[in-house]
């Protein structure tokens, strides 16, 4: 018996070291890949909320999750307009509905007439349906202040990550000390490491600087290209403004500054700007790179290659599941263009779905129109409350001795810092995964640990998202207050 | 004045030269990829097009489109119940509506049940929503008799060219000699000979068999695989079937001598079955390649690993627009599928409109539903129509001298052999490229040239899809025949 359960084992791993594709295998660069804001915490977060299913009894009834930047999955409610334009596009016979405001009607009518067949359901041009990329360029020569767009410079894509991975790829070549550097900053936005660890590009890591609110120094750009030429070729510089996971937004100043540094480092510059709307702290405003760009004359703005990216996932809309972005490209090399039509024609096109909702957050109603007014009732309200909750997060966090919490001036998160008691420090996992679990286990609340975004050795963060309703938001704050004390205590 | 306009000739030479990403900078891989579905000619197309608008008189009125599998924008109509659900998906206000089924209803409360927040908005699991993924799951299992299927080997994606790529990507490692190498059929799909480029992965060709309706011989695979293992690590197979862009339907047979040589030669199998409803030819039937496998007994089914696609693009909806699609995997190493989520997740999720469409196509309106009989009806017209398309195609093209036609068995295409007379194939380009591209000019039809699906040496073939409406397809099998008889007369 035993000697045929040893067979079986024996047979068994035989078996699994014998398939084709396996951990060793494997690609290895899609192993090295990190990916924090899905990882361990959210899969025993899962977990937990199906063992609370079950019934099994826990300090708490429900799971929060304040892990990931997914506003309709927080409760926030679509915009009404998006909503009715989408189902007409869908479904055509409800253009002899009543019930629709003709401004939706126009829209529908509009973006079908556009679409191969009159139907969603057609591919369209690669690079995306061509009136769209017309009103994105509108959208954005409004935004900047007349600067003027090109449709042809107009990429549309599957979510802002589609089109980040795109220009990635096209930027990486070389071997050994050739090989491209991408400069990201430290914490960042999980796509891009994972990205260049994918592409097997060299991370060139910068620092912000957390004492002053998250803000980006030139100097800290020049200390790490410097360090990095010794080894790769530093070929781009990615910028998240407003920032994720650190919920700053960068002055007009420091744009300057990146792109004077873009300029005399020759490095093609990405301006990750899907938070564009998202700015709430008084005294801050929203600079496009491509404006700030422009405005600095010909000696800049015609030669410093720019490629910023926009998505329907943020702002006041967060329409995350219809995966709706684009790319604007600015001095790319008209043969790099080509290059890129041929690229993102291999996977045929963007969702149309999301292409049609991608048209309608760069044009919403008019103030002509009949849906204006709610349009703009439901997109102030949205935002108002973004914003009454990054103050109330600021200010709740920075009531607990132990928790250091920046001003939360854009995106969706605040990223605090944590002193965290010896005894923790010394644990086998990460300090803050470890902290973070806990605080799932006996609070039921999901955050992410720093350690997914990267933090300067030797600190320690998590980042929250600000998009639980408030009343929830409340209680997430207050059970980490609770929390941070008992697990003080406990570890000292 | 001259040097003058010499300085500025040199100044935006250097300036090109300068660029941080230029051809001679950017990704050598991405430059490598072919993808002709959407090259030359098609770009040719979407100008004349525009010159037709402008008034430029032509010896045409419109542009043909045959070149892409996209029903709809050939003017195939959706299924009604299908948009019916994605228009109450996407404005839930429509669920008090009477105009609308309550078997619709229901589909709709139920997808959006299983949305974050019970929106279309909110992101997914990375591998797609659970319920759409249990509905695959079921699907597959009624479609193969019963054979069990199991929800956490379905992976949703963006379209099967995103499973695709995705699968080729975690198969391709080693370096020079044990560099992945992935055996593809001649002529293919140019999305596997583009994903093979951009990886850097080695592609092995087998051909059809074009004198036996392009059916596949595993004695030509023997020929590539052992070809192939002198240079490069073989350890994918790849089949289309019902097969693009050669149109036939494999038989159980093949499919079993196919399933036995993967596992003789250790090859990971992957099969594309998006056309599966796609079969027109009477005594041929579509048989899944997991089917067949465990059909065969667990001395293939518990070791030969299998991943096989489908799309919500083709068949009788062709929903090419919402970019839906799964893959199930089948004896796939844990460890890999824990990769393989990881992977999945940097990218956030697939669109959930594509989702919510699957879950459609994958759990239609039931007999004992009151959207049944008209589901049915539009189905079967769908099916019935490509049926006869795919009849008429081989029969007027056999017409034709110097035309040799298979039988459209299944899928979408006919992939014709074309007799060129000598000055023809003297010319510069590519022969067949030269006869499509005077084809379209002289005829205003749009084919795509067999060079860019890959053909034995010295053979010339177009693909054509079998979708204009009919009237469209007979004035295009008519203008064919017309031009080839003045083509061949001419270049004689
Ligand atoms: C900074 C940043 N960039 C890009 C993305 C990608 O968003 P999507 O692909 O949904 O557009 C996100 C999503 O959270 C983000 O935070
Ligand atoms: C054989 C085959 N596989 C995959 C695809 C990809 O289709 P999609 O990405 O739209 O699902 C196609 C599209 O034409 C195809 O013909």
């Amino acid at each position: 018996l035993i000697s045929h359960r040893q067979d079986s084992i024996l047979h068994s791993r035989t078996m699994s070291q014998a398939r084709v594709l396996n951990v060793d295998t494997m690609n290895p660069n899609v192993k090295r890949i990190e990916y924090a804001v899905r990882g361990p915490i959210v899969q025993r977060a899962v977990q937990i909320e199906k063992e609370l299913k079950e019934g099994v009894k826990k300090p708490f009834t429900e799971v929060i999750k304040a892990n990931i930047g997914d506003a309709h999955a927080m409760g926030q409610k679509p915009i009404t307009f998006f909503r009715q334009v989408i189902a007409l596009c869908a479904y055509p016979d409800l253009l002899e509905d009543d019930k629709f405001p003709e401004d939706a009607k126009n829209r529908a009518r509009r973006i079908l007439q556009a679409c191969g067949g009159g139907s969603l359901g057609a591919y369209s041009a690669s690079s995306g349906i061509e009136v769209i990329r017309q009103d994105v360029a509108k959208y954005i020569e409004k935004r900047d202040s007349g600067i003027p767009s090109n449709p042809d410079d107009i990429y549309l894509s599957t979510g802002a990550s589609d089109a980040i991975v795109t220009m990635l790829k096209l930027l990486t070549s070389g071997e050994g000390k050739t090989r491209t550097g991408v400069m990201i900053s430290i914490p960042q936005y999980p796509l891009y490491s994972a990205a260049l660890a994918e592409l097997a590009a060299v991370q060139i890591s910068y620092y912000l600087d957390e004492d002053k609110c998250w803000s980006l120094d030139v100097n800290e750009l020049r200390r790490a290209v410097k360090a990095a030429r010794e080894h790769c070729n530093p070929r781009a510089l990615c910028i998240i403004n407003p920032g994720n996971p650190t919920g700053q937004v960068q002055n007009r100043q420091c744009i300057e500054d990146v792109i004077r540094f873009a300029a005399e480092e020759h490095l093609f510059l990405m301006a990750d700007e899907v938070y564009q709307d998202n700015v709430y702290m008084e005294g801050c405003q929203f600079h496009s790179f491509k404006k700030v760009l422009f405005e600095m004359g010909s000696e800049y703005s015609s030669v410093v290659e720019l490629a910023s990216f926009h998505s329907t996932s943020k702002c006041y809309m967060g329409e995350c599941g219809f995966r709706g972005g684009y790319m604007e490209v600015i001095n790319m090399d008209p043969d790099v263009k080509l290059q890129l039509t041929k690229l993102v024609s291999v996977q045929l096109c963007p969702s149309i779905p999301g292409q049609a909702l991608l048209d309608l957050v760069v044009n919403p109603p008019q103030p002509d129109e009949p849906s204006y007014a709610t349009f703009i009732k439901e997109r102030t309200a949205n935002l108002h409350i973004l914003s009454e909750k990054a103050k109330m997060t600021e200010q709740v966090l920075n009531t607990v001795p132990g928790i250091h919490c920046n001003p939360v001036q854009g995106a969706m998160y605040t990223f605090p810092r944590l002193t965290l008691p010896e005894k923790a420090i010394n644990a086998e996992q990460a300090p803050d995964m470890f902290y973070c679990m806990k605080l799932l286990e006996e609070m039921g609340i999901c955050l992410v640990p720093g350690s997914g975004f990267g933090q300067r050795d030797g600190t320690y963060h998590f980042r929250m998202t600000i998009l639980p309703a408030t009343e929830k938001l409340k209680i997430v704050l207050e059970k980490i207050r609770e929390f941070h004390k008992r697990f003080t205590e406990e570890f000292s």
